[in-house]
């Protein structure tokens, strides 16, 4: 039906939920939890990834829907699954556990030593004393561990049991359908599995994007700016809602104009095609309240059908304009799953320290002053950028030294954090004084690590006598070459230094020592820029969000306004072509709240 | 004993709590928790309603208590089990389950279109598939769920799986004794039972009535008014406590007079008994500091001894009195067991939107004003109400459009609000425009839904211009007849009715669109009452507490002061007798707190 | 190596973590916990006391290592498994449970008796109908319970369980080495075990002192207090951290002197060693980020590193000085497992009333004044006291009434409180009127008990006039015998008696009917105080923490100061010398924050 209205066809693959006849059939087909509980029929997203049923079933069915659609040219891409998630614990991921590990640790005593288990009388004598780490064993509350290497482990094995499934329905596809792209869709900056090393299995990553109603903008450009450097590459934005959502506490309507500017945000950090979960609000079940193109009135005359037609209507005019385009950028972020994981199963030396959080504070910095970020990987070519910024580089893998090494001597500014070349890539410490392998060329020697509670405070006092307060984390440091950008205004290690800045070959180190208010980070990065000639996509867009898609020979900017007041258009963009209106933007135009404008330079 | 002392019996067959032994022999019969957790011997209220051996031997014993005791004159009243409630997720219950829902819905294909069991995939083509939706199936924590139908007709079948419990234990006892009432004792607004249901295989009703210490009296109230109305007629108290409990976090005294206030509020909304809980403080266990009539002192002299003594006194000399008399109101609010399910199952708006909160909000303003309010069942004979009051109608049952529409028709005046209008029985959308069903009598169409979270506000503006804040839900509506009476203040809704107002036939109906604050709220209630003729059982009682019991040829007139300073008699019962102390009202007679007057007016 | 290096050895069994091959071969090591979830390997402290196989396993490695190191002079202690705790509820522990009870109970009618079971029908005819109280059974979310007795129950046989694992440990070290001093670590007042109970099977008594960075000193200086009781005599504190824990939510750093400071704490209050936990910080797990003498650097140059270092040259130049010598007071507070597992699993009437944070209310009394005050069993000798204080004497145990009684009539002071004289050794009721057994000698009667939600306070009037603010529970009391000091200022029962005097025999017995704020409290103990004769280590040093350890022919003042400023050195102890520096104080001598002063006084 679709194919006779000439409709292009995302398919998916159907095999996020397991039936019902299934379940009732097979019952190891479903999970066992984090509590030790194994699940019966119920809900989605629910199979054991180490299924030999769940697996013989999901292959047959990718394959029998490529043998039928395989070579529908209306299918223009092919969508696995869905938001691939969650985590087993069942006795058949216990024994591919133990194969996963005999395979990348070879030998008992390596495995022992890699996850330090004599510590505690762990040590294991044989691979089959080794259990998932659930709450009926080392997990704890809270997804917290008392064993950080067991359940370290335990997250990289189950990332990948869930991208061999990925791989086996995408392989199972490709025997009749030769190249028609193929994906699966993420979720933001998702916990779970480690999308970079999913990505290089992709032909092009695409993502759900649900932005909480009190997100800042800059939450979700991140968001953009990691799944674009996934496959550095162009991405789908599979889904995101008309308006508003169901499943969170509070659910308020997206305003007027809001779902369009998130789309045209979207777009301007890297998508090339922007979609809708839901057509039609369901009649019944778990999303009947989820927001939908169509609503419950069945009608088009509702403002949600309308502004999803305007939209429709805008992209159809814009054409293949902006596809393919780049986002190129001067400042990477080190975005890392395995730090992810260690870092937040970590015991001690605070529970504040969030990973995605502490990413966005230093995002945060770059995206209200227009500077183009990309969140890297930790083996990224680090070569391409001026900036590279490695917030609580807690785990600092094998190779990662060298590769930031070379960086900086090649005259690139690092910039690191507190919290930072702390543990190898088993969890296991490097002995011998933090920050470890970056303490070279950081220049400095961190003796302790003060974690203040939320009701204490110190403040930093930066060389010229201004003050920022600061907190969470503080690390007491001793200079060993670097300079003192500022230092502890208060308590016993007042007059240590809290921000440094080494020369390492041609380059600079930035080291960041403790958590400061934003006026405070806001400098050290400020300098950090200035050193490195970082500059805005714009230097005139005060207030506005700016990004630069290139082309070959031309350049389009988006600049969309999120501030609550109307904002001047920028002044070095007068006289260009607006391509979403046509016409040529003029000194004095405005941006009202949620406007947005695509802008050509050639 | 109590028969050579001519004690009046209330006796209960002691099946609440499974023996020990019991427990033991055969497992089976503890339940299955929201966890999935079988339970083992331990506490109360824990037999698994669908076990055949708990079935056998409850049965067993009820029938052995009314053969010995069935003619025994002394005993007045059976009591059955105790506090019905909890939910069992075991085997048997799986198996019962399936069947009530085979008898409920024929075929599976029914089934599937009544759970839209489409979404998610999650067709079942045999009845063996289903499995009840604790923790390991559909169930979220907080008894939430992910499929809202399963888990409602769930709640539904676990209520009529106790009430054959309860069945089958009445009929044992009407195999020896044919006349002597028969009861259970309710909860207040127990979430887990159908009340209207159950009440109909009851000969009267009684309940439990333990108010928390910052309960407003209105909430009590309410309570009494849905207890009284569940078969129509006079009810129990069946347990209060004479002074604290001791089961709440906190549990302060009565204070002096308190205890005989709350006695008296029972009397006055259909109580024709009070009774205690418990005659003694227990030695050991569980309720050992419990109020009771005789505390561990063993002693009659103490205050609450002393309180309880004064009570006991002035119910004899009432006697029969007020016996049989009629609450008689003008006002019905529908309180529905399937829509307080429904509505607390659905996945958004929002979390905050509570069943029974719903309800008192609008309960409040009739209970402040005297005016005598029935909590009614959704098929109850509306034409015996001038007003009805359908806050947050969320399920409209099949049926109820057409008696709602009748009524309106036939001069009533209809009041409903936001979430309203929405599913049918089975938790599928009425498709086409929300109120649904509501929708032309209402004379108004919901196209979105705004659910604003805590920190937000909006405000409504009435035509003369006074305002009052709202916020929660905030339907955004076109008027299709209604009148606007109120307008939203703020967002780009700004202008769009909140409150209207519609005629229809000879009545109206009114549609409150947002949660608003009770000066607000208050307002428009008003109106209505003023549009539908409603007055006050009494009209210079201002601070007072007062209700009307009828008899056919004279009212006794409840006067109560729940307010923390004394307050003057109301002039219009000047000269009339009081008939607990006999003596004639006169001007200038005060009420101290917790005084209590039932005044004769023949 | 530790012998050829002439170290002195503590050495510990390695019990308390279950090896992995282990759980693996007899999963029933493994204990099955509160939730009813049977554990995996993982973690420590997970030994099922009741299992057979770990027993076995446990008693022969105690008894390898006493085999071969029992004769070694370098071990001066055996330190038994480490920090017992936790409690199972397996089918092993059911099974000993029943033979615990057996043992204890004799007949089934005399455990019916014993926790009350007539009540919800819980008698029992058989031994084996007993099942362990967890959520499956009487438990409740929050280790509560539905069966106080039961569950005080569980906890003395878990406890009995554990210390027979001690015990079995300690006999086989025995077999093989006949003098060596063998211990076990306990954790300040520890919930989980009667440590009054197991000091009586150990030789002497160490504990682990971990204060929470926000803990007052007095709360710390009470477990010492408590610690050193245990056996009367001084105690070894095994572990501390030599600065930060990592276990905590937020882990700060000890400041410079602080660590130095406890220690020396530690040594005021009885201790005659101190140690450390740990040496080195392990490389991996869970305690990376623990503090230790050897930090990650792995070198003698930081700052943690140097204050153990001097620390531990002080104490090596005080050598034995302080050794053996006693801390002496006029105070006892009694402390009673007992008493704080039954008072915390009853069900009502405050969830605030909590027993440590009670005893802390009092202690802290004495420790701002520097009274000595030792923490003292139930069954003490009461007679070598002035004053005796029992707060919250819930359970009055048989023999403590006539012990109680004799202390007072021979002059003694008691002084005791709102919820105390309640119940009996298996949590029944004394009938007749609270108090109960203190009722005769405190010459008062409670009627009633009022437990206050924290948003209600009440007030207290002192006979001249002066107020305090009261609240969470007060006690509505009739005077029989006693004088009123101070009494209700609102509510029902103002100017009924608050707090009241009793003369019985020789002495004095305070009751305290409601818990007053400081001031008030402080006014009533300070009146014991006078009465009893009672007066400060040192009279002169306020501000500071003096205590006093007395060796046959001289006294060891140790004089510390944990307040924010800087204070004198009390003019009494000028002209004497500080055994730390050997030098002598001289007036006008400070001690900045944490300074200490040992003051030899001959």
């Amino acid at each position: 039906m679709l194919s006779r209205e000439n409709y292009d066809i995302v398919l998916a693959t159907s095999t996020a939920a397991v039936p019902a006849w299934m379940a009732k059939r097979y019952p190891e087909v479903e999970r066992t939890d984090f509590e030790g509980r194994h699940h019966k029929f119920g809900q989605r997203h629910n199979a054991c990834p180490n299924s030999p049923v769940y697996q013989k079933y999901a292959k047959a069915l990718a394959s029998k829907l490529a043998e039928r659609y395989g070579e529908n040219d209306h299918v223009t891409c092919w969508h696995i699954n869905n938001e691939y998630g969650g985590i087993c614990y069942c006795e058949n991921c216990e024994k591919a556990f133990r194969v996963w590990l005999q395979k990348k640790y070879k030998t008992v005593e390596a495995l022992n030593k890699a996850w330090n288990l004599e510590f505690w009388g762990h040590t294991i004598y044989d691979w089959d004393e080794i259990v998932p780490p659930n709450l009926l064993s080392e997990g704890q509350p809270g997804d917290r561990t008392a064993f950080a290497g067991i359940s370290l482990d335990y997250n990289r094995f189950n990332s990948d049991s869930m991208l061999e499934n990925y791989k086996m329905e995408r392989d199972a596809i490709r025997e009749f359908d030769p190249d028609t792209p193929i994906t699966t869709n993420f979720m933001e900056m998702f916990k779970g599995l480690d999308y970079f090393k999913w990505a290089k299995e992709m032909d092009l990553v695409s993502w759900d994007c649900y932005p909480a109603y009190n997100a800042p903008i800059s939450y979700t450009a991140m968001a953009h700016d990691l799944i674009r450097v996934l496959k550095d590459a162009p991405f789908m934005l599979m889904e995101q809602s008309p308006s508003q959502t169901n499943w969170r506490e509070y659910n308020p309507l997206k305003r007027p104009g809001q779902m369009r500017a998130q789309s045209y945000l979207a777009l301007a950090h890297g998508a090339d095609t922007i979609q809708f979960f839901q057509l039609r609000r369901s009649v019944g079940a778990s999303e009947k309240f989820h927001g939908a193109v169509i609503s419950h009135a069945g009608t088009e005359d509702t403002r949600v059908f309308r502004e999803v037609k305007q939209l429709g209507e805008e992209l159809e005019k814009l054409g293949n304009t902006t596809l393919g385009t780049r986002n190129e950028t001067e400042v990477g972020i080190i975005f890392d799953w395995d730090n992810f994981w260690a870092l937040e199963y970590s015991t001690g030396p605070t529970i504040d320290l969030k990973y995605v959080d502490s990413m966005h504070t230093y995002y945060r910095f770059f995206h209200e002053r227009n500077i183009g970020v990309s969140m890297i990987p930790w083996d990224a070519d680090f070569g391409k950028y001026k900036v590279i910024v490695a917030p609580v580089l807690y785990m600092v893998k094998e190779g990662m030294k060298e590769s930031l090494e070379a960086f900086v001597q090649n005259g690139g500014v690092l910039i690191t954090t507190y919290m930072s070349g702390i543990v190898n890539d088993t969890d296991n410490v490097y002995l011998g004084g933090y920050p470890g392998p970056l303490r070279e060329m950081a220049g400095v020697w961190v003796e302790e690590i003060d974690a203040l509670p939320p009701e204490w405070t110190n403040e930093v006092i930066f060389t010229d006598g201004t003050k920022a307060v600061c907190g969470m984390l503080c690390d007491l440091m001793h200079l060993e070459g670097a300079e003192s950008l500022a230092e502890y205004g208060r308590d016993f290690y007042a007059g240590m230094p809290a921000v440094t800045k080494n020369s390492y070959g041609q380059g600079t180190v930035y080291y960041i020592g403790t958590q400061m208010a934003e006026a405070g980070l806001d400098r050290v990065l400020a300098m950090a820029m200035q050193d490195a000639g970082v500059t805005p996509v714009l230097a005139d867009a005060d207030g506005l969000s700016v990004t630069c898609r290139k082309a070959e020979d031309c350049s389009y900017y988006f600049v969309m306004n999120f501030k609550d007041e109307a904002l001047d258009v920028p002044p070095s963009l007068v006289g260009k072509e607006d391509i979403l209106t046509g016409k040529i933007v003029e000194m004095g135009d405005q941006l009202a709240k949620y406007d947005v404008k695509i802008i050509l330079v050639q």
